[in-house]
């Protein structure tokens, strides 16, 4: 279980011939052992390569195997122990609950699929029966679902454990049938190379090809950019900053074969305080939203960063309790010194805004992570799109609103986000009746009187939204429909039985549901 | 039932601002009555707002509501009668049994979409029940399908009625609960404009939002892209050629907020003609695939535009009882003048190329659209780009492989296709079974024994393929799953029961299977 600082292809670790880079702890900067290096373009050009050349054995291995592949990562993650958990939290700052906690997400999430490829039902096996009879005569028509191609994925900051080199992107693609080609972060690659080394025992335990897995280090932005633009990779997986995601949709779609990017990017995730639960509840609301604030350093895709209530008593009390409770959080080391002082610079600009008075901030530190809350009114909102901007942190801003057409008016105005949360009592309905139709064409998930922090690894789950939250809005990052960012639907018309895909047989060995004829069946 | 040569805005007919456009007889050229006027610059934008103000309202209706609409749509063309046969078989120059047919498909479509919105199981409701005991509590969380918003649907020269006004994209997306405006395709504005105002009758019975469709003509390329690039359009249908469809589509990606592009663009959709098949029946392959070939003048998307043997003798006597067969086929009438000229142009390149032999030609005639037959060896077609471009009509390249391997590598070469044909006997399973999973990753749909013109409309259809013979591999344009290009999946955690979405509630009106807690129920 030693970490080397090497590239990882074709179930072996080599010198990697680019830039070195080194790991960070992320509580003092000091430079952790060893120094890395970063994968050479020629290590980047064969791990597609082979990646490539091993798609079609690999897809053509039965689901149940698949299966036992995703399970055999996961045993072996969990096997690193407190190597993994000790290096995870060195480099990403996140204290040890969140780590253990995180680890348990990971291998949940392998899990979730390994459960899907076993049930069957996620290729959704679709079967029109010949009608020979019929003029002209219908030919039989079975549709399953074809993997994309090798996988492009981008760890996060975030997540080193769930977002990254095991985590959901490189567990929906394995579940697929693509092989997957990691671009590790650069803030963890301690962690990183210890779960790749996982994922390659896992592979030699199971018998797959080593091929279809490599770690791919880099500092600086040329490994993913190479990785994107190869002929062989056929998608790509990204959490991360807009600006890196749209950079890689821009190249992915500049190529001479453009292929889908699924990057899930940016979002302030919205709360609107209905009148009536705000009059209610207005101070458990407002311990409950610091509490999803500050989690995890308001290091979360899905951080509140955004409240909207009406202008009047209520709100206020609103914030001066929010303003109480964030005052007595402590300040959290934030996951990289980037980081950090990206969000200095963030809670700088919404405190140096126009029409934009501070609320106050949490405990002072000299590391960074003091949570800010700002106050505006819905009208400066509107008029100033650098407010909607997200500031990845646990800053947020409260808008008032004149009344509950400005409210829908300031929905309207948003761009697409991850999720909205509407905090309502009963009496409230009406007003979240009005205002839901705007925020289901502006998010990919709304919940009512929760926050939205703390997102559930499901079969209805879905993190995705419209863009700019993510580059593909059709799609989720999280949960069993992941599945499907990495797949497209196939058709074989008239195939003898035994030429089809198992799964599309008559006897298939997974007697999964399917639609035959327009009805669910079993048989 | 007038033809005004009007623009179709917000259930009414007005003269259009743009500039005029003419609709000419495809089998003489001569002028129909009356002058065309395209829609200007603002009538676009105006049937884009109206659109995007009635888009909430449309989706809100019950799904039964909008299969209504379907089928009445249906019955309002069929009501045309043999005004609308007669009209499309001017502007087409098609057959009077190939306009009813298609006609015919046409209604079907939209009735294949009325049985899914009422049957209820295209949303695949899927339901995590609400664990309050678990350590954190699951929510209840419910996933399903919300609309893009309004669809640019651009209709097809060489579908008038079955890829056009009321073809399978407006269908799909009216099903999916998606306003429609069409760009009419300038070759059958007359044809159009019939269809245009059965669907406005159809939304007047129904009681639906009058700005739901729009028909919105034009003669050159400003109107599509007007509309292509208007905020309030969410997604883009289109059939037609490469050129076309890949200019909307960087159009689409260079808006502030992209948007999907579903462009059927290009394919010459391959049959492999295995030995032991070829060696039985050459000859019954011969006159099929020239049936094939020649059907509708050739002017097919899934037209076979290459054909592959082993070089010898059984391929050579394929190829000459082909050119027998073709021979003996009539000349028809390409779709409009334009068309006529490509197909003319693509053929005499072909004929120039380095190393193709013309095998021999259809009947002469004076009218463009007589068949042809090319041949050359497969070395040759591998270093030729250009002999894999679509020709548009009834023209084949026979490409002759020096073995199984070779054959192989041509479909390697390939770009990527809506169909690939495998003709085998059982002896040939084997070749199959090599060959079949390159033809995975290059097709949407692979045919045994058959030809691939004439695509079936059901529930298990891939008509679709990897860029670029669509812009969105991951897609059908034809079936029931087409209806999952203009929606995406949105999550609702633990949301009241009566402000859910009908379909998502416990006691939705129709009962469809749903997918709870990973098991599929009727309950």
């Amino acid at each position: 279980m030693d970490i080397l600082g090497e590239v990882l292809i074709g179930g072996r670790g080599v010198r990697g011939s680019g830039a070195p880079l080194s790991a960070i702890a992320a509580a003092d900067g000091v430079l952790l052992s060893p120094i890395f290096h970063g994968a050479g373009d020629e290590q980047v050009a064969l791990a597609c390569e082979l990646a490539g050349a091993a798609f079609d054995s690999f897809r053509a291995r039965p689901d149940s195997e698949r299966a036992d592949l995703l399970d055999a990562i996961g045993a072996q993650i969990m096997a690193l122990g407190d190597t993994l958990v000790e290096r995870a939290m060195q480099e990403s700052g996140l204290p040890q609950a969140r780590i253990v906690g995180e680890r348990a997400r990971a291998v949940g999430q392998l899990q979730l699929f390994a459960r899907l490829l076993r049930d069957g039902w996620w290729r959704q096996v679709t079967i029109d029966s010949a009608l020979p009879e019929r003029t002209p005569p219908r030919p039989d028509i079975r549709m399953g679902q074809m993997p994309l191609g090798p996988v492009a994925v981008f760890g996060a900051s975030n997540f080193p454990l769930a977002f990254s080199v095991a985590g959901g992107d490189t567990a929906a693609a394995l579940a697929a049938g693509c092989p997957v080609l990691v671009k590790g972060h650069p803030a963890h690659p301690g962690t990183g190379e210890l779960i790749g080394r996982a994922i390659q025992r896992a592979l030699l335990e199971c018998a797959m090809p080593a091929a279809v897995f490599a770690l791919l280090p880099g500092a600086a932005n040329g490994v993913g950019e190479a990785l994107v633009r190869h002929p062989a990779v056929a998608a790509v997986g990204f959490t991360g900053s807009r600006q890196g995601g749209l950079a890689l949709l821009r190249i992915a779609q500049a190529r001479p074969l453009p292929i889908p990017v699924y990057a899930e990017m940016s979002a302030i995730n919205p709360v609107f305080l209905l009148p009536h639960a705000l009059a209610a509840r207005g101070d458990a609301l407002a311990r409950d939203f610091v509490a999803s604030l500050t989690m995890g350093v308001g290091q979360f895709c899905t951080n509140p960063g955004l409240l909207l209530g009406l202008r009047g008593d209520a709100f206020e009390r609103f914030g001066a309790a929010a303003q109480a409770a964030l005052a007595a959080c402590p300040t959290g080391t934030m996951l990289s010194p980037a980081i950090g002082a990206a969000y200095v610079r963030g809670v700088g600009q919404l405190a140096a805004a126009s029409g934009v008075a501070a609320l106050g901030q949490g405990t002072a530190s000299p590391v960074a992570g003091q949570g800010a809350l700002f106050t505006t009114d819905a009208g400066n909102f509107l008029a100033n799109a650098a407010l909607g901007a997200e500031v990845f942190g646990p800053a947020a801003l409260l808008v008032a609103c004149d009344d509950m057409a400005q409210m829908r008016q300031v929905a309207e105005h948003l761009e697409g986000q991850l999720t909205a949360t509407v905090q309502m009592d009963a009496d409230d309905y009406d007003s979240a009746r009005a205002l839901l139709p705007v925020l289901e064409r502006k998010v990919g998930r709304i919940l009512a009187n929760g926050f939205p922090t703390g997102v559930e690894v499901s079969t209805a789950m879905v993190h995705g939204g419209p863009f700019p939250a993510t580059a593909d809005g059709r799609s989720t990052s999280v949960g069993a429909a992941a599945i499907y960012r990495f797949v497209r639907p196939l058709a074989y018309q008239n195939l003898p039985q035994e030429l089809l895909p198992a799964p599309l047989r008559d006897d298939a060995e997974i007697p999964a549901w399917r639609r035959r004829d327009g009805v669910l069946t079993q048989q």
